[in-house]
């Protein structure tokens, strides 16, 4: 291995979030299944902002997500994504070189703009999306610097990437690079619907190389086709080094080899928007296992990460992780 | 009086808020005032960005939040302003037609982007503002529609529009049409500061034709020069028809000729982010006001509106007021 710059560099599509509260009538009458991440076209996004009420621009985009909260722990973070040169790019580069994160992926000049995603927010706190990729389109290999993948202890992307067409092939650069430096890849399945679109070449991906994997129960039922949770986590347990399970309120499974650490959920705080639970249950652990912390110690520190996004709107933290991890663990 | 299209129009300057959590060394550091407006330029703008944490954006404008306010009551409500045909300006349009205001003011094709100011929100939940005025100098009195102004029972302005050279104009012109067809003018005279630049164009213009005044004991007494609130108070009540003196925690006093009407704040809510409360409260007293309630009535009205939007980050209703109205006064 050689020596790390970076904990984890995340790579992932770069999205501004626009986030509005709706009822669940809202989501009937679009046709929007709860939850879901849908991929819509310019006219669809203008369709829907039209019909949205009023509403808050956070910035988003699920890695983006878990780098602010690795460097929010106190994690050496690195990000890479694509927005344009708008306002909405400031935005995004703004806030994610503001949480510490270093973000130096060059803007795309013309074409399409940044990436948005329409989050909305039922009375259940539940969040459904629906992304306009835009600029994320324009991410490719020749965003991945091989020397900051190479110092990076852990790769993580989201499996979201494979929509976008250079997202793909930026993807397994990346892999490829950071194996041949001995250091980690990660991938989390990010969408069950996602894990439909693109599942064989999912799982030949993850058989090929992923060594630390994230996926919730609908998504890892999702990637072996079955019902039962104990079918599909016997599969991924011989695929991957470390496979983290999240089950929502009920906590999560960590597997490693034949072991098995189940994680409580925290459930201390009152849930407002689900939106980055999953990309902070992330970022939670990996800062834990680059920073030496062992598997339950990792997920107890994902607990508490993603219980501190889902109690407010916005899929970042609103506090300083670090602190409230020494609070709460000691 | 001629027949009424809206209950208010709301005159100001369109702007997008870029709220950020910072802590009062920040404001020692960059010689912030807290809880003062500061007019900044565009290199000040991104200086200032560059220096602030990761944040969140949400239309504002004081006279926008008071649109917003009163269309959330269930009143009719119009609002004047200019954005530019950027992404903040789709923003800063669609947030407020969404919101159920009526908004047509044309959007300058060029020159400087929407306006944003940066409010900074230390841990005590006060709000410090900086404001790029930006495409904002373009509004003038071509903004002003007169069908629409002599159509609105009151036409509302906040002291903030003198900053950029059009407002001016553009707010004597629609307090003539007003006049002209026996509708009301109020003015808020925003900030002491804001004071402090056009006192004596201020007390000429409220002396020669504001019907309904709305300012804190800050901006009061800054208008009159006086220490004393009484002082103030007595020389306001000479100069209007209804003046509406808020006073924080402790309420607001309502003046009508010799009437005194003193209304209780609601202190039912936790304090989050002072921002808007000024622009609410003033919303809550325009709507009762036009729809027939007495001052009392009104100023009731005015604190629930005010308390609502103190309880939560941003400076609009969270919730529908007038279900939160009808809940809380039958």
């Amino acid at each position: 291995m050689t020596n790390t710059r970076f904990d984890t560099t995340c790579i992932g599509n770069a999205i501004v979030d626009v986030i509005s509260k709706i009822d669940d009538d809202f989501l009937t009458r679009e046709n929007l299944v709860k939850n879901s991440m849908n991929l819509i076209d310019e006219a669809r996004a203008e369709d829907l902002y039209s019909k949205m009420g009023s509403s808050v621009e956070i910035s988003g985009g699920s890695a983006g997500n878990t780098a602010a909260g690795v460097a929010s722990l106190g994690g050496r973070s690195n990000y890479i994504g694509k927005v344009r040169n708008d306002q909405l790019g400031d935005i995004f580069a703004h806030d994610i070189q503001a949480s510490g994160v270093n973000f130096e992926t060059p803007r795309s000049e013309q074409g399409a703009a940044t990436a948005r995603s329409f989050v909305l927010v039922t009375p259940d706190a539940h969040r459904t999306m629906n992304t306009y990729l835009g600029a994320c389109v324009g991410l490719g290999p020749d965003d991945i610097d091989p020397e900051i993948i190479a110092a990076s202890a852990v790769t993580y992307m989201e499996g979201y990437l494979w929509d976008p067409d250079g997202g793909k092939a930026a993807f397994r650069k990346a892999a490829k690079i950071a194996h041949e430096a001995e250091q980690r890849v990660s991938l989390t399945l990010s969408d069950s619907f996602c894990v439909d679109r693109f599942r064989s070449e999912f799982i030949d991906f993850i058989d090929g190389g992923v060594d630390i994997l994230f996926a919730n129960e609908d998504e890892i039922k999702s990637l072996y086709q079955t019902d039962q949770l104990d079918v599909a986590v016997n599969a991924i347990r011989d695929s991957v080094e470390i496979a983290c399970i999240t089950r929502s309120h009920e906590g999560s499974l960590i597997l490693q080899g034949d072991t098995n650490v189940e994680v409580a959920a925290d459930r201390s705080v009152d849930v407002v928007d689900t939106t980055g639970a999953g990309d902070l249950y992330a970022s939670g652990f990996l800062y834990g296992f680059t920073n030496g912390r062992s598997l339950a110690e990792s997920g107890a520190i994902a607990s508490i990460a993603a219980a501190e996004v889902i109690s407010h709107m916005g899929a970042r933290p609103a506090v300083d992780l670090k602190e409230l991890i020494a609070s709460r663990m000691g």
